[in-house]
């Protein structure tokens, strides 16, 4: 008799545990840095923006649609955005 | 006779690393702003911030207790915190 | 007779999706601060920088070789650096 239900529940939850970790333990942050003149700059396709920085010294931004930023100083000269990923 | 462990173990490990793959590959930074007048701002339970903004135009600022942004310029108006969780 | 493979096929499917979503469920941003004196901090080993701070007031700053915070304004003060890396 083929007990299998029993046998596959055991071997299953082992394996599956065991590759799920391995697995998981691959998964990184990937990161890239664009910049762009002016107050505005997207990141790539499947990257979200995690901060910005601002030429002029300029700390104050804002992400809009949750993909740019965009720097608020007046007459900011370049914009940059820091756009991150989960990749295996 | 069934030779279970071993037709178990192959057909185990080529479906989890299929499945295991294939959800990762869904696994997404979720992220969203949240700001707040003054100096401190927290992210939404489960998000951490990533980055800080400030009013003033202020690129000094600190993370407090894995979960504020605070930001150090004196009579700061503002703060905002990019707050990012990972999502499947 | 044993119809592993179909029996296997099920089992597997159900089990693996589980298991794959209980598993991803807890994976998170594991995220740190550092900071130290001038204008250069890299992030520990593992974790790659979300964004950066800067002594002076300063929101002027880019990352170098994927690790490293660097504040641009003239005579900065400190640097810090939002660090994180997937974690389970």
């Amino acid at each position: 008799q083929c007990i299998i239900d029993n046998v596959v529940d055991l071997k299953v939850q082992a394996a599956i545990t065991s590759i799920v970790s391995a697995t998981l333990a691959k998964a990184k942050l990937l990161c890239q840095d664009v910049s762009a003149r002016g107050a505005l700059v997207s990141c790539p396709a499947g990257y979200k923006p995690t901060g910005c920085a601002c030429g002029m010294g300029c700390g104050s931004w804002d992400i809009r649609t949750d993909s740019t930023c965009h720097c608020q100083c007046a007459g900011i000269d370049w914009t940059a955005a820091r756009c991150c990923k989960i990749g295996v």
